[in-house]
């Protein structure tokens, strides 16, 4: 198996999203492959940095500037209006059970895109059962028994484990990707920066 | 007068080093034209975020990513071998200042970048008389005249005015760039996105 750009996403991080609708183009065009991994960003702003909320919601000036630069990039890459979600950010805790009851299934960038699309594009609570219902359902998936999946034990702990691999990892935001040389690049920006890495430095 | 993309840096900023190594480059291959605006980035940490120290003092974990961020980039863009300054943050008040004594000469970008070298790959003191003095007698400037300039009130208000612009126009970090349409992109990452914007926005 070659070596992969780990790709670690939370579903309530704007930047993920951008991140998440380019990811698999830019990596192929890079002939790198990618293994998705979801965390729960919100434990390591808890326990490491002491936030009690996003960044986004710590500072209006950060907080409007980061809004219209959600705006612009939407526009200039040609993805539908960016909305932003109500509440924000939004509690991403069943959708990535379910990613991880996916893990294996070489479908699961697709769910996880429309996840995405879902919350940034037509402001829907992604916390809502009915909602990730709805995204496996139309994309085939058995939506049934994923969501039973979701909330069986091992895929529980599959979280937290991830969780805590990117904690050890060094991870304080999303997204964030990791090399097989063990770097660390946070940020969509550094998607690019990231393959150019893994390319060049073989 | 065309309309110019507003470069604002703060001598204290590793991403303002990386911003003020390539900007030049980067507008001219753009057809933009560029206005080099110095500020005190500290002054706005302290009254608008509550920060008393830099932002890659804050969070050892922040802190770890960062200086290998920039040692990656420096790399990456072929920039010798990136030094932490001691102490970090440094001083850039001296700096500035001798920055708006040369507002209206064509060479400013010049002082600009051995600054940054002095600071970033020689590792230093930016504080230092001694060393201005040493950066703008290499470069051909009038030295002994400018030093002077720097501690002339008019040159300490141009500081001050610039500070409280920057402020106003809702910048909270450095490099920060402005459009004539008044968009604002923040980060050295962002450079070839406001240069994209502009010409896409004509």
């Amino acid at each position: 198996m070659s070596a992969k750009l780990e790709f670690w996403f939370e579903y309530g991080s704007p930047y993920s999203y951008l991140a998440a609708m380019r990811a698999q183009e830019l990596a192929d065009e890079a002939g790198v492959a990618l293994a998705w991994k979801p965390f729960l960003l919100g434990v390591i702003f808890k326990e490491d940095l002491g936030y009690l909320d996003s960044p986004f919601n710590r500072f209006p000036k950060k907080a409007d500037y980061m809004w219209r630069d959600m705006q612009r990039l939407c526009e200039m890459r040609d993805l539908p209006a960016f909305k932003i979600p109500k509440p924000f950010p939004q509690n991403g805790l069943l959708a990535s059970r379910i990613t991880c009851a996916l893990q294996g299934d070489e479908r699961l960038p697709v769910f996880v895109r429309s996840v995405y699309r879902a919350e940034f594009q037509y402001g829907e609570d992604i916390s809502k059962p009915e909602v990730m219902f709805e995204i496996l359902s139309q994309n085939g998936f058995d939506a049934p028994s994923l969501m039973e999946a979701a909330q069986l034990k091992k895929n529980k702990q599959k979280l937290m484990e991830l969780t805590a691999t990117a904690q050890s990892k060094g991870m304080f935001g999303a997204p964030s990707f990791v090399t097989p040389d063990g770097e660390l690049f946070w940020g969509d920006d550094r998607l690019p920066v990231a393959l150019e890495w893994m390319t060049s430095h073989k």
